[in-house]
Parts: C-alpha cells; sequence; structure tokens
C-alpha cells in the first residue's frame, strides 16, 4: 500500500509550452551556433554584456506598447514590481544611461540571452527564446561607416555559421518614409510601412489592396511600385533613386545616407553576391530612422529574415537626455534553430564532447586514468570507459555517443606502455605510445 | 514648457537590488571565468545542457522546503502557475526523468545558467546568481571512480581557473551518519550535521556549545571531537578510521567507500597538496548520502568552501519511480567572482576583445577595412578607428580600451602597402606588409 501511495504523489516531468529544451545531440548543435556567432561579434572588437533577466516593470514599460505589455511576464515579490525582459534592447538603453559616464564610446557590445514574450504558443513561436544582438552606440553622432561594418558582421556571421548561402538586404527607412510623405500620406506610414514589410510574403496582389484599404488612389500605388520594384547592383539602385528626381528633403537624404553605406560596404571586402539593396525593407518596429537590414538564408527562404536590425537616432530618450544614435542587429536564434531543425539540417552526429574514449581491455584503472591526464592536459576531451564491459559493448556505447577517437590498451599495448587509437569514422589504427597519444591526436583531430 | 515635461518623464535608469551587473571591463573577466570552467568541463566529456528558467511551479515544488517556497520567484500568467529554477538540480531532476529513454547512461551534464532566489540582499548575496553545475547520473548504480573523477574535474577547473592554491576537502556522510546513529542520536541527526558544517566557521568552543543544546553529553562530543579532528595523508586517516572499530554498519561502508574513492583520486593524477581527507564536511543539504565534497582558496580562505558537492542516492524519485543514484557539484560564480572584485583580484585590464586596432593616419579607410578583414580572416578581433583624430587622440583610445596592438598606417606605409604594429605593453615597434600582418600578429598574441 505504502509502494502504491507513493507511486500515486510522483509528479509528471515536463516543462510549459512554448519553451525550447534539448537532447544533448541538439544542445551541442545550439551551442556551436552560439559559439560561432560569438566569435563572428568579437572578431568586430563588440564586448560582452550580460544584465538581468528580471528588471524593473517601469523600465520596461517605458517604450512597450499595449501588445507588448500583454506579452509580458510582471509580477511581484515583496514591495517590488518587476518583469521578465522581453527584448534585450530596453535593457540596453537602460544600461547605456546608467552607466553612461563609465563607457568608452564609440560602445559597441554584443549580448547573447534569454528574452521572455508571453504569446500564444505556435509552430516556431517560443515565450522564451535567445537573441543574439549587436549595436554600436555613439554619442551625439554615429558616423555611417558603422552602419556598414554592421552588414560586415552579418556577413561574417553567417559565413562562419555555415548554413548555405545568403544574401543580406539593405534600405534606409527614410527614403520610404520621404516617398510617403511626399503622396501627403504621412498620417498613414506606419500602416503603410506595416504593408510595404509584408509584401514579401502576401504577393502584389495583397498589397494593392492593403494600399487600396489605407487610401491610397492607383498613382499613388503605381509611384510607390515603381520606387519598390526597382533592381540592380548597389550603383544602378543609387542611380535611378536620383533620377527620380524627388523633390522630397527626408527622401533625398536616405538616397545619400544609402550611396555612402554602400560605397563602405565596399571596402568591406563582402562579395557582391551576398548583399544588395532592397527598397522593399521597411521592417515593422518604428524606432528605426535609418539604415535597415535583413538577411534571407537561400537555401530555406520561407523562413523569412533571420537577421533584422537598423539605426535608430537615440536609443535611450525614456531614460536620458543624452542623444545616443545606434545601429545594430538581432539573430532570433531559438527560431532559426528550431526551424532548421524541423528542415532536418545536419546537426552534430555526437551526443558528447568527448574527442577520445580510453576502452581498457587489459589495462588496470590506474593506467588508463594516467593516459586521460595527459591527454587532458593537451586540451583533447578525454574519458574513461570504466565498467567492466566486452570489448564489442564498449565499442558501440562509443557509437553511441559519437566520439571520434577510442583508445583500446590490450595486453600486448600494456606491456609497451601503449595505446591502439581507432578513427571511428575511417576505422584506421595506429598503436602510439602512451607520452605521444596526446600528440598524436592533436594531429589527428 | 515642452522640455520641461519631457525632462519630468524620464525613468531613472536603475537595476533591483541584489542582482549584478557589470561594466565592460569586469563583464570580459567574468565571461572569461565562465568559459575556463566550460572548458574543464567539456575536457571531462560532460554535454552542455539548457533547462528554461521558467518551470512549473509543480515541478520546483516537488521537492523544496519552505524557506525555499518562500524565496522563490512564483507567479501565474494565464492558467500557468509558474516559478523561476532556484537551482539546477531539480530541473535536471525533471530533465532526465522526462528524456529518459532518450538519453545513454552514464548521462554526464554540465549546466551554467542563471537561478533565482528572492533573498534579503546583503553583500555577497544575490538574488540572480549563476550556478556552474556538473553531474554523473547513472541508472540503479553508479561506480565509486565517478566519485574521483568528479575530484578530477574540481582539480582541473580551479587549475585553469588560476586563483592561485585551493585545496579540495573529501568526506563520506555515511561516516559522519553512521558515528551519530552509534551515538544514538539520529533523531538529531541533521541538526548535528549542521553544527558540524558550521564548526570550521564558529570554532570549537561554539561546536561544542551547539552540541550541548541539542543534548550530546560531554563523553559523546569527545568521541565526535576525536573523529573530526583525524589529520594526515587519506591512508593514514583510512588507517586511524578502521583502527577505531566501530561497530556500526553505515560508518564501516563509510569508511570504505571513502578508501576506495581515494584509489581512485590517486590514479587521476592529482598533487597530494590540492586534496585531503577533512572529516568536518557535512554539506549543510539533506539530499546527500555519500562522498562530500568542498574547495577552499588558499588565498581567501575566508571565502568559504567555492565549489561543493556530493553523491545522492537517487535523483529524481518525486518524478521517477527509477533509481538514478548521481554524484556532482556546483560553483556559485556570481558570487565568487563578486568577492574576487571586492578583494581586488586583478581583473582583465581591457574593455573589449579586439586584440588589433587600425589608426588611419593617412591611409584611407577602404584600405584600412581590407587589411582589418585579412586580419579578422586569421581569427584575430579587430578593429578601424574611423574618426578622424590626431594619432595622441587615436592611441589614447587606443590605452583606454586596452587593445594590445595598434597598426599606423603613415604616408611612408601606405607607399609600400604597409603597417607599423605597436606593441601597446611593451612599446616595441615593427613594420609589415599588409600580407604578412596576419600572420604577424598570430605569432605575437
Amino acid at each position: 500500500m505504502c509502494v502504491t501511495m507513493q507511486k500515486d504523489k510522483k509528479i509528471k516531468p515536463s516543462i510549459l509550452p512554448g519553451f525550447m529544451e534539448l537532447l544533448p545531440r541538439e544542445q551541442l548543435a545550439f551551442d556551436s551556433m552560439v559559439k560561432k556567432i560569438r566569435e563572428s561579434f568579437e572578431l568586430f572588437g563588440f564586448s560582452p554584456l550580460d544584465t538581468p533577466i528580471i528588471e524593473k516593470a517601469e523600465i520596461l514599460t517605458a517604450k512597450s506598447g499595449k501588445e507588448t505589455e500583454r506579452q509580458m511576464y510582471r509580477f511581484s515579490k515583496g514591495d517590488n514590481d518587476l518583469a521578465l525582459r522581453f527584448d534585450l534592447t530596453i535593457p540596453l538603453a537602460r544600461y547605456v544611461s546608467q552607466y553612461f559616464n563609465k563607457l568608452t564610446f564609440p560602445f559597441k557590445r554584443y549580448q547573447i540571452g534569454k528574452v521572455y514574450r508571453g504569446e500564444k504558443p505556435q509552430k516556431g513561436r517560443f515565450r522564451e527564446f535567445y537573441q543574439c544582438d549587436i549595436d554600436i552606440i555613439d554619442k551625439e553622432n554615429l558616423d555611417l561607416v558603422n552602419d556598414a561594418e554592421i552588414l560586415a558582421v552579418i556577413y561574417f556571421t553567417f559565413k562562419n555559421l555555415d548554413l548555405g548561402d545568403f544574401q543580406i538586404g539593405i534600405n534606409n527607412r527614410k527614403i520610404l518614409v520621404g516617398i510617403i510623405n511626399l503622396l501627403g500620406m504621412e498620417e498613414r506610414s506606419a500602416d503603410i510601412l506595416r504593408a510595404i514589410d509584408k509584401l514579401e510574403k502576401t504577393g502584389a496582389k495583397e498589397f494593392e489592396k492593403s494600399l487600396n484599404g489605407i487610401g491610397l488612389n492607383s498613382e499613388q500605388i503605381e509611384t510607390l511600385n515603381n520606387l519598390l520594384s526597382m533592381t540592380g547592383n548597389s550603383e544602378e539602385v543609387v542611380s535611378k533613386l536620383k533620377s527620380l528626381e524627388i523633390k522630397n528633403d527626408l527622401f533625398k537624404e536616405g538616397v545619400n545616407e544609402l550611396e555612402k553605406v554602400s560605397k563602405y560596404i565596399k571596402f568591406q571586402d563582402i562579395p557582391e553576391a551576398n548583399w544588395k539593396i532592397d527598397l522593399k525593407i521597411a521592417r515593422g518596429l518604428d524606432y528605426y530612422t535609418g539604415t535597415v537590414y535583413e538577411t534571407v538564408l537561400s537555401d530555406y527562404p520561407d523562413l523569412g529574415s533571420v537577421c533584422g536590425g537598423g539605426r535608430y537616432d537615440n536609443l535611450a530618450e525614456f531614460f536620458t537626455e543624452k542623444k545616443l544614435p545606434g545601429v545594430g542587429i538581432s539573430i532570433g536564434l531559438t527560431r532559426l534553430f528550431s526551424q532548421l531543425k524541423e528542415r532536418g539540417v545536419p546537426l552534430e552526429d555526437k551526443t558528447t564532447p568527448t574527442k577520445f574514449l580510453i576502452l581498457p581491455l587489459e589495462a588496470p584503472l590506474e593506467t588508463c586514468f594516467s593516459l586521460a591526464t595527459k591527454v587532458r592536459n593537451a586540451g583533447i576531451p578525454t574519458e574513461v570507459y570504466t565498467k567492466q564491459d566486452k570489448l564489442g559493448k564498449m565499442l558501440e556505447y562509443a557509437n553511441r555517443i559519437g566520439v571520434p577517437y577510442v583508445g583500446i590498451i590490450g595486453e600486448n599495448e600494456l606491456k609497451n606502455n601503449s595505446v591502439t587509437v581507432k578513427d571511428m569514422d575511417s576505422g584506421e589504427q595506429n598503436t602510439v605510445s602512451f607520452d605521444e597519444t596526446a600528440e598524436y591526436l592533436t594531429r589527428s583531430i
């Protein structure tokens, strides 16, 4: 009876819907992506930042809209009104304002961390997800050369991630807002930008219908369509934009900025095939004020943009009088990873970081551990198989965890202070002395 | 008037008390510690794990006591009763039970992540802090060789962290519980263990007083004191323990286990000076059932144990019928870091990961960016100084961010497609061709 009662008491182990949790094999693949992203960001001199996941609610609600507040995880503890961060941008704005006098500008930081949004869980949407952000913030003015550098970071990052071909699109919001103003539709600017944002997904027909709904006549729609459909390399698009001779200062400013940024991008040795001006890029968020970016994986165009961002005039206006212009991007890594996983993109084929597994056939554990220490001292992740099993079972285990090399110490090897190192992929075997094992593996791995 | 209103609207940028947030220089030091810990864990084949920070409240309250529940950040969202994890052990227990059939055992995982406890904030205590955990879990039985491996991981980790000399203490709870049972005090076992736990801090007098309070007479206290004060190397302590000829099965089992684990530790080539048997180690938590560990930094003994852990018979009894013995340790990194910082332990002397900063004296930006790309392609974090300033101001900036090498491209250098690389520490300068810069820096850094 007592046993039955205990059985009844078990709590079913489960997690909340909308949260991603991975098996070891998947986690290794995920962590390897994080590592590549981090290394790419650091290659451009961005410093790491780690802000609290819990912030004062008043900080997070300073700039958020109604939808964001609805999704926010907000609660109290003692007298404190708390909330979990829903992006990494507001915490950055708070951080830069708070430590303004202690930071060196331009302040270049990256942050890879979890954010929280209580959305309705659906495929590809998560309530807890990683964002990988970089931003460059300066005081008063931030040179356009930084907009080009951000694009170079995107290029290096996706080259390192090795997810096949990709294309980075760049635009300038001033061009879009300028033409909207010219059309006399500034009051519906946000709606029109949102419609442009959806154009790629919904198609031309749906786009025209929604513009119609907003109140644009067919002439206005044609003007807009002519602009958005411009193609060519960056020089060609810029010269087409100039030839329109549009008399709107914001528009002209946007074209000039786009021209400059394009020139600076060329300094960065980025292949022409990997970036282009795409005037259809609008970015939904309204805090972007200049350059905007989107990135599409050529092999998975249906994922949409996997890395977006842009320039904003004033990062922290809710926290400080200081004008802090910035430019940055964000990768929604949890979503990207889960979508790649779904599409069967090859993941790591191992469940362990171990590179070398020692199988003690005839060797005492002492010998095996001593060899393991030697190999670990060379920085190679190493384990000893400590259960007493037959070689077949040991090799089966090695295969299951996906370790690339095993070291077999049988009677003969033991006599000669040596180990037979087997490459688990090729099957190749070589007998190596204990003293030379670390060097042999360093060369092989 | 409008300006005044806006001024009034600013929200003071600040974080909640009890949360750690770092300046870039400190963050780089912190991240460098995380990296060393991660690499040490992976060197022994532990796989990374990342569980959600928010769990179902029923999962987290399955095993927790009243004090833990009081500290828990618990809240609801929609119909869900949620809480933030307060350690990484309960999530591990839940994970292993949930994915039991998909995991390979022994399951060796590490997890470095934030946990939350709404404690009263005080010096060195945080409400959000990092724990760095490793555990080895097996089905039914877990060989004692794993207890020795855990000690080897502690040794490697603190050697890599390079915080000066350190000593790992090891004990077996069965020895303490055995002697308590022998004294007929099993009902006050938890209280006596807690008193032993505090002995090192409070001293012998206070210890005896509290034992007295618990109800031990002077003879019983003497027996306990004789045991706890045993010293010597591991063989000596084990032989002293055996010579007591104590007739208690649990005690004998503990001594035998300690003897075996000590023998296995010797296989791991750990210097004698870095570990010892310390019978005074009790560990407050009651779920430890065998081996227990503590680690003390010799230069900062007042920090107490900076890495503790032990063996437990059954990890996940609240979630599954399966018996899952394990052994593991935890480093409370946020606390350790903040205490070292307070004591002025040298931190990183830079605010950026950048290793090479290009200063364009006479060179066009195009040339500088092209060189930057070459150097980045060799994996060296590189930046270009893009503002138009005098050399003095540029070098001042380089010093402020703590970059180790700058590359100056003046008129002469430009003519020869070369750059003068200056070591900012030694002041040494060498002029190198653009094509050889990456190689030159790779050799120098």
